[in-house]
């Protein structure tokens, strides 16, 4: 085995947009668990790509401490543990965790966020970064617990082809929703269609977004999960039935602008339509995971829920992957696989 | 007694600050209730105004529908029945209701939204309107099913010093939490600090909102109790802490906008700090009316509750006092005295 680790690490934060520019690729040494506290050596095999790690590269307080400059950065993903006296983790243990970019890490069972946990025997790396990943969890939590939709009631959902938009979709249709999902370009929303059945699809790139959530939703929103943010919160906060839920998850369009955006014009509406607005972060449903996995498992045996795995590969193309998700050439949940499992 | 009933009549639709160019006066015949279905004639004694009369006039579909140009200005107020075959309603009763901007009204028993309902006995018309009247509801309601305080928590309050406002930070404190609120002027300062008891008070028209806020809610602010909206609004937002709640009651820095202003550029703390922002509308807690009403009549008797009311004069006087709402001249409850009961 190679005593060398090579790390991404965090350079420089960016002020707009996030790219390669902001890392740094190095050779660091090989870390060596303290076996005794129980800590194994982790092999990285995938790493999952999230909106959310915009935030975490930011200089600010937020629900993470901010990834320190000169630090491999932040990243969940699936590893092998190749290096280990844990009976719990014995070699060759695939696990979820944050491994950061990085080909070893040391995974602690003690880490207070994101122990490193075994993968339920038989499931992929992909499929435990995507369908069964936070992104899954996120939208099922954020959906059911959040905004909370009625069997009859229309929701609306933003970035609806992504990997938590498309499980939100898919969720609201299982309860007996409505849904009308907004996507960018033709292969993504003939994907909603026709893999994931959602009720009705606006192509925000070719259509109007007010005038077709309006048309498309005559008796208004009840419940706008939302990733998105700017212009797109604005034409739902237009379109909201009275006592409407929404769901604020995410604001991908801003998340690499050099100075903050305005919020919607139209915020008077949540006093005028009695609206309730509510952000949530899926950390804050770690304890409640297994309960969303099993529902999750069980859709997904009975063929209920379509998914799309969008697989980059090569350590070097690490900081370019996470920009797919900025300019939306994503195609489902981005992940970048390193090596298979051995 | 004169047959000419005058009226004040929504002329034009405003598209900035609200004034007298937009209503006319006209002198009309007085009104004929329909005895046998139990309506009766409701002379105006005191006029209520409020910053949600401002939304009453625009071409939009609200909660309310707007008011029709060539139609009396809507508006709540205490009147006396002077014609009567209604045994609930004798002539001399006092009433509340929606008497518009007008000398006489019909009261309507039937009405859906406002029937004209007896005053209880002894209750002077100003107190109906002021520390009893819908201001006080929405501050009862909104701060405790909307805002949730918990003892010990901090509540923030913009218009601290208005009608809503002042009983807000007052049942915040009577309900154990620490109250920081927010008013303009020395005058509206002093009075929030010593007649109702607000832990600390600031000036927005000397002070930095922002920085002031960070001041002195160190741990950040559980609820925010807002009128005012704007500024005001991303200022709180910035200093929300964790699990927060944000209470939208109005947003009068606004409501005189030639063109909508931008919201907030700091949404994204709803998400981060996983905050809950709500409007309501107090119409919705109307059948709950009781229980406000006999909470607020139990900390009047106890002398815990301050309150100011602002009584104009004068029926040509009455869109010029709409505007004072608007330009912050109002010191408490705005009123306008038309005549004594008798």
């Amino acid at each position: 085995m190679s005593d060398v680790n090579r790390q991404w690490l965090l350079k420089a934060r960016p002020t707009g947009m996030i790219g390669p520019e902001h890392f740094e690729l190095v050779e660091s040494a090989m870390p060596r668990p303290d076996f005794e506290a129980g800590q194994v050596l982790v092999k990285t095999l995938m790493l999952s790509f999230d909106p959310a790690m915009r935030g975490w590269v930011m200089d600010e307080p937020s629900y993470l401490p901010p990834v320190p400059l000169g630090e491999p950065m932040r990243a969940s993903g699936v590893g092998q543990v190749v290096q280990s006296s844990n009976p719990a983790l014995p070699v060759g243990t695939l696990v979820q965790g944050l491994v950061n970019w990085q080909e070893y890490s040391i995974g602690d069972p003690r880490h207070p966020l994101a122990p490193p946990t075994p993968l339920p025997a038989g499931t992929p790396p992909g499929m435990a970064l995507s369908i069964f990943g936070s992104t899954s969890l996120t939208a099922y939590f954020g959906l059911l617990d959040v905004g909370q939709p009625q069997p009859g009631e229309t929701v609306l959902v933003s970035g609806a082809a992504g990997a938590t938009g498309s499980v939100v979709a898919q969720i609201a249709r299982l309860k007996g929703a409505r849904v009308v999902g907004i996507a960018g370009g033709a292969d993504k929303c003939q994907w909603l269609r026709e893999a994931c059945k959602v009720d009705e699809v606006i192509d925000y790139k070719r259509e109007d977004l007010p005038a077709r959530i309006a048309q498309l939703c005559p008796e208004g929103v009840n419940v706008f999960f939302d990733n998105v943010g700017g212009d797109t919160l604005e034409a739902a906060l237009a379109n909201m039935a009275d006592f409407g839920r929404i769901v604020l998850c995410g604001a991908i369009a801003g998340y690499n602008d050099e100075t903050p955006r305005p919020g919607p014009r139209n915020l008077m509406n949540v006093v005028t339509r009695r609206l309730r607005m509510q952000g949530f972060i899926v950390i804050d449903y770690l304890a409640r995971a297994n309960e969303a996995v099993a529902a999750l498992a069980e859709w997904v045996a009975a063929g209920e829920l379509a998914w799309r795995e969008d697989v980059q590969e090569g350590f070097e193309n690490i900081p370019a992957t996470l920009q797919r998700l900025f300019d939306g050439r994503n195609q489902g949940k981005q992940l970048l696989k390193l090596a298979d499992p051995e």
